[in-house]
């Protein structure tokens, strides 16, 4: 580029003996432009090329990966699905996951007679909200981050998102944590067969002899219930615990020589009502699962203060597939116990789903809550109306009766806007609600998975956006069919 | 910018009626270097900016995360320490993580008196390797990446994943996945519950009601062995299996009536010996921890070819903290329960875990893993060898006796290089070893962790450079005070 150096130009220029005036028009239009273009490319398309404080700094060893990741993002999908990073790829192009009942390369073919998947409890309802914070929720992650087992502190927990989990729950007002033992797990599934192992261990008496096979702790929980609880208990054949199923049976016994461990999903799964324990007394233990007691599925009326409380971050942000939960334990003899189970069983929470975690709450941290929480309930909102508004027609179909709740977080009273839709079919005949929802396109969970009558159906009102829309239209006409 | 426009210049310029010779030469100057400057920016400071094909493009979104990670690697530490991005912060900056025995701000304090921590198996050494890989190694994630608990397929398992797992085993030659279903954990520790959980199930028979507490699997390991199997059996107190220490009693003896299952680590751990099972026959499942059966740890003689055969990240990428394993299952039913009882335990390994799996997988299998195996062989045999060196003049202390092995993937004999010393004090008096190395500030793993005689101590030889240095140093001091 030597001829084009300043003093190059200017000797050129002089013993080429030109004499301005005679540069054609074009000559000056290009060289006045071009100021105010050198001007536009530093100022905006090199924030980080200038050196403002310490923060920016020209991309090295991240620019590929960065580059490919925003490359994959940027495949269209038509709106009705996404390119994944580690999706599948075929003859080396990466291709379009599609949602539900979409297909073609692009996604934008609504496939005939499919049938909506309102059965899972898959929750991606909040993908627009991470579409719009992209910035804030990313992670690059080197290659070396994190070697090794430990943290700082020789523990398999982030103290830094210990931090941040503590903020959250003091902004949302959804649980009080103070002089309780935080443990993380991978998903509140984990610490919930973590719990229930460690609440029925007796203090003194550790039995490995298989005497003592007889004198278990029941776990019950009481339908409809999410019967993860009962498969976890039922799986491990525990010498510790049982399960026992509906705790109404021992409801006002005060015969205290059995005890007993009740697992309490509040709000519940799969009504969305508050709910409380039904068995109480110095033989009763209680899990609460408060994987819902966030402000888009909830009034929050007062903070959670119980002495074993579960959370996890798949129905908070929608990341289930990271693996990410975590407990407040007040008693700390139930919290080693509870560290040593999660360390025995994996060695703890994944390192990268706790960094992804640290980074997504921390987004939803930067306005106190205020964007996200709004958007998902006024997204579950409008869902519930809508549900509600196609099935007041119906003279067959009925929907769960939910009441509007304080929120201490929104300042107000909030309309429900629960997880799910709890479907009831009304006419004597129609025996399995699922089979007929099924009939007409649409896939629910069927009651008596919940330990609840076949009667019932539950349909997942946390999907995408084409999900919930698919779902409404195929109500809609089942409905009008009547 | 709108006086800045093209035809606006020009407009104002014939408006103004400026004679162009009468403008000062530094305007010439200034307007004739602005077009090589115009270039200059183009071409060589936006190489995203030009769109060549279709993988470089303006980087958007991912940006700021990228230059926050590079910010904070490029923080000096002395290279006895590093910066995590979800380390320590104080006062808003984050904080050296020093390497055991360095203190100070950047880590350039070498800590007198500090014992050396050779006790954890933190598989830290091939740090250098990700540095110098960092391009090919990083993982960038979106904030709407992967939202809800399946992959496309339904399952809990990145398949592309799969693919590239099953390529790094064809590559490397150590195992036989032809015929065999995968499973994915979190980690080896997970996988290993689940098989004995699975194993130890009788196919016609689930006992739910304690009736056959007696009869339980036993399980059984041969010393030295890491207590993990040991710890988790005993945890669960299931009515499935039950602990029952070495299988010494059981060889030989035809009597089927018992069930035995018996967990085998090749090469084992402490030892770093290929190792066989004691038991065989029709009652005994076998099921094979095969974590360190990698070129970096034993030469590759022939690929393991068992039932059910696990490993895991942590010991062949370093990444302990990401918690991510898989196992090949050859019977169906065996993998049906297992896969069962990854969904009920955590369902599945996090998905974070397995996309930063697959990027790393992607990097060692670049060359075929020619430096990846090549720099962690030449690491851990260097180590060994100079551990040698150093209690070969010793009459106190004794190091485990290793031979050569035949390597299919490096196409010659290898020495040996295992991730343990496993050191013995040879004097009578010596009874406590871990206590004679703690006096010279060593801390190792004692022999009764392994349920073997406390004369052994296990030291680790996977640790980073600084923790390796350190232990040679202080050996060297004991050895010559001999």
């Amino acid at each position: 580029m030597q001829i084009c150096s300043i003093p190059s130009i200017a000797k050129l220029l002089i013993s080429m003996k030109i004499h301005v005036p005679e540069l054609p028009m074009i000559m000056w239009v290009v060289l006045i432009s071009s100021i105010p273009l050198n001007n536009l490319l530093i100022k905006n398309i090199h924030p980080y090329y200038i050196n403002i404080g310490r923060d920016q700094h020209k991309l090295s060893w991240s620019r590929g990966a960065a580059e490919e990741a925003e490359a994959v993002a940027s495949i269209s999908c038509s709106g009705h699905g996404r390119v994944a990073l580690d999706g599948m790829f075929i003859e080396g192009k990466p291709i379009c996951q599609c949602n539900s009942c979409y297909g073609g390369d692009d996604c934008s073919i609504l496939l005939p007679d499919c049938a909506v998947d309102a059965h899972s409890g898959n929750p991606r309802f909040l993908e627009p909200y991470w579409r719009k914070n992209a910035a804030s929720s990313t992670v690059v992650v080197a290659g070396w981050h994190r070697l090794g087992y430990t943290y700082e502190d020789d523990s398999y927990m982030s103290r830094e998102l210990g931090n941040v989990i503590q903020k959250l729950h003091a902004v949302v007002g959804n649980a009080n944590t103070t002089g309780k033992y935080i443990l993380f797990g991978a998903g509140a599934t984990q610490l919930l067969n973590a719990a229930i192992m460690s609440l029925s261990q007796p203090p003194s008496q550790h039995s490995n002899d298989g005497g003592n096979c007889l004198l278990r702790t029941n776990v019950v929980a009481s339908a409809p219930f999410y019967p993860v609880c009962k498969m976890q208990t039922e799986m491990y054949n525990s010498l510790n615990f049982k399960w026992r199923g509906d705790p109404s049976s021992w409801k006002n016994k005060s015969d205290s020589s059995e005890n007993f461990i009740e697992v309490v999903t509040s709000p519940s799964n799969p009504e969305g009502k508050l709910k409380d324990p039904v068995l109480k007394g110095a033989s009763v233990k209680t899990i609460y699962d408060y994987a819902y007691y966030w402000p888009h599925y909830t009034g929050i009326s007062s903070p959670a203060n119980t002495d074993l409380m579960i959370f996890t971050l798949s129905k908070l942000t929608g990341h289930g597939g990271s693996r990410f939960g975590w407990a407040f334990v007040k008693d700390k003899a139930v919290y080693e116990r509870m560290a040593h189970y999660l360390e025995v069983n994996s060695v703890g929470a994944s390192q990268d789903a706790q960094l992804r975690a640290l980074v997504l709450l921390r987004t939803v941290l930067k306005d106190d809550g205020r964007e996200f929480f709004g958007f998902g309930h006024k997204t579950l909102r409008e869902r519930l109306v809508k549900l509600n508004r196609s099935l007041s027609k119906s003279k067959r179909f009925s929907l769960q009766k939910l009441s509007p709740h304080n929120c201490s977080f929104f300042n107000q009273v909030t309309d429900p806007s629960p997880a799910y839709g709890w479907v009831k079919c009304v006419r004597e005949e129609d025996r399995d609600c699922a089979a007929v929802l099924k009939s007409a396109g649409i896939l629910g969970k069927k009651g008596s998975y919940f330990s609840a009558d076949d009667k019932y159906v539950r349909l997942n009102l946390i999907g995408n956006q084409d999900d919930f829309d698919l779902l409404l239209r195929r109500m809609d006409t089942l409905v009008s069919q009547e």
